[in-house]
């Protein structure tokens, strides 16, 4: 297959946005991207879509045509992609097959989500069904209380420590305030994330749980041929994986690794031909702050068990080992479920473009993204390259 | 790109199944592809999955991991696509592309929806989703009231007569009568059919609207070098094309045509390098009877306007000039939305090997699957070719 370049990036601020419609997200996002590419609506010649309850949260579905049109796309092929949390990491990944396939030149791939248009309880309901309805989500298992279990599990297993696990929020939200797209962009401490009573499934409290989140984001991705004629730093896209695993939480082996993201991680290692340690910047889904702990230890970026010391000493800061979530994660950036995915490769682009600002990482030149769905039963990795002059 | 087979299909009977839940009707189908490919679960390298609104039916998103679960693959990638009731054909489509391109050599193919699960005014509601919720289905623009303007439309300017419409529905329960997976196997007569008072939106009635129903189906896709090792008669991909268009009805010129059919077809047939006169069978989708004649038009079967007197002359009949759903269509084997394009190209595979019974075309070799979404929004078209002794 030929090489595949992403060559602009669009996102809408995140946040709580009652007055906005779902259209006017995907297709802010999607408008800025093509104008980052410096390309016309009229040259994509697909459109791919990550969007995982429009049905829900906003009565909508049919959602990638819906927002071709929105956009202004021609009569492209456009379908949405859904897998859980990870349904626009999936969109993205389809389109670059496509395209390394030959068959478009130019597609626009794009995540959204309006989350905030029905009370919470209800979006607690619709993200549960990202779980098994029979056997889990109908019988009050949901996330959180999901979450909270393998949290308990590592801290017994490997004696990972309250400190250790709040120090992803502090050191996410350090990142998000540097963001100003992010949702949160504020710093919290160590003490006020560690010691919070506003328990949310024990061990997890407020701090340790992502946000519910309006947002939008998109790509253009087009042939690594034609990348140049269009951005002065293309991003080429080396490697990528996917993997499932068993659906439900009670047929794991071990709650304490996420089997797919190994998988994922495994197979896009292998395409790109790199390592962990050649990885210069990271995106994780942090949807709760143990999943980072996880997932930079299934990832390889440090030994199983080890994530938390490993956070606390500060590996995971910008100036660290291997900066982690640079954008402020799903923690402080917030996470509008469809839009993550993408949303997480254009904070990458802009890192490999040395265009992050005051969360710059200097000389970033490999990164890595890693999108999680449900309680680990998908994983897209993508792994980026900053094109040589 | 390299040459993708079929090797395999799967599917349940189509019909209402209170009793079953949405996994065990996915596992069935994807078994039974499985065995009628001759190869193992452990073969499979990725999984596509069709499904519309199985959040709203039966509380359940992230369906294709938790389909995988159902039906044992090992941890490949596992996507859901959704194009409304295009859902099942867009999945197709992407797997074609990802065999195609070298990726993977065996792909399941999937599509599942079970509406059984809620009263017909929500199944109303989750179905209108496919529409624009601000300006169409929140204001009651459902899709039969939308397909009647339709059908009003072409008769106004084409003379299309009810007899003409109803004489799709005449034909299509006379082809599910020789289905036994057919929802409906009962023949209905055309006085029946074009006296009905029981109006569904006028000059719909209930003859000419597809049918609530339960189903999967599901398909093994490998590439082509591979195929003649695991099947007798391997069916080949030789075209596929996909479109979408403005997404409100309101926005469209001319309601009696689908451009993205229009486009779709267009594609597929050049990159199969056919015409619609190389084509022997034809399934179109055929959610309301209206939609068939417009899709026959549309893809070149006849010429514009004439798809009324087309069929009532039976053109379209088995041992017409092109038969058109010979399994009996949406209007008899029933329309589980995520399952209706992989079950068209089921029907055709079935048709190609020359093993559909009572409904066997005589020596087709080319045939076509067509496959709609919302009020004409997004569109799939398959072209299949019986590989040569």
């Amino acid at each position: 297959m030929r090489g595949v370049s992403i060559i602009g990036i669009g996102k809408t601020k995140f946040g709580v946005f009652p007055d906005r419609s779902l259209k006017s997200l995907i297709a802010e996002a999607g408008k800025k991207a093509l104008i980052d590419a410096r390309i016309d609506a009229s040259m994509i010649q697909a459109f791919y879509l990550g969007n995982f309850a429009a049905t829900g949260f906003n009565r909508q579905n049919h959602v990638a045509a819906y927002a071709a049109t929105a956009i202004g796309l021609p009569n492209v092929p456009a379908t949405r992609f859904e897998a859980a949390c990870a349904s626009s990491g999936a969109a993205l990944r389809e389109a670059v097959i496509a395209v390394g396939a030959g068959l478009y030149d130019f597609v626009l791939v794009g995540g959204v989500e309006k989350m905030n248009s029905v009370d919470t309880p209800r979006v607690t309901e619709y993200l549960a069904q990202a779980a098994d309805w029979e056997t889990e989500a109908k019988m009050g298992a949901t996330f959180p209380s999901m979450f909270a279990l393998m949290a308990t599990r590592h801290m017994f297993e490997y004696g990972t420590t309250r400190e250790q696990i709040s120090q992803v929020a502090v050191k996410n939200h350090a990142n998000g305030a540097k963001n100003p797209d992010a949702h949160m962009q504020k710093e919290i401490s160590l003490e006020k994330a560690a010691t919070s009573t506003v328990l949310v499934a024990e061990p997890l409290n407020l701090y340790d749980c992502s946000l519910i989140t309006d947002g939008a984001a998109a790509l253009v991705v087009c042939s690594s041929d034609l990348a140049k004629q269009y951005s002065n730093i293309p991003v080429d896209v080396i490697g990528h994986g996917q993997a499932s695993d068993l659906f439900c939480m009670y047929q794991k082996k071990d709650i304490t690794r996420f089997e797919a993201t190994i998988a994922a991680g495994r197979r896009a290692y292998e395409m790109a031909k790199v390592s962990p340690s050649d990885i210069d910047v990271v995106e994780v889904h942090d949807c709760f702050t143990i999943a980072e702990i996880i997932a930079i230890e299934d990832l390889g970026f440090c030994k199983k068990g080890q994530g938390g010391p490993f956070t606390i000493e500060g590996m995971t800061a910008i100036g660290g080992k291997i900066p982690v979530n640079t954008s402020g994660g799903l923690k402080s950036k917030g996470h509008p479920v469809g839009a993550t995915g993408v949303a997480q490769v254009a904070e990458l682009v802009l890192q490999l473009r040395g265009q992050a600002g005051p969360r710059q990482v200097q000389d970033a030149e490999i990164a890595l993204a890693h999108n999680l769905g449900g309680s680990g039963a998908s994983c897209v990795v993508h792994i980026l390259q900053k094109r040589a002059e």
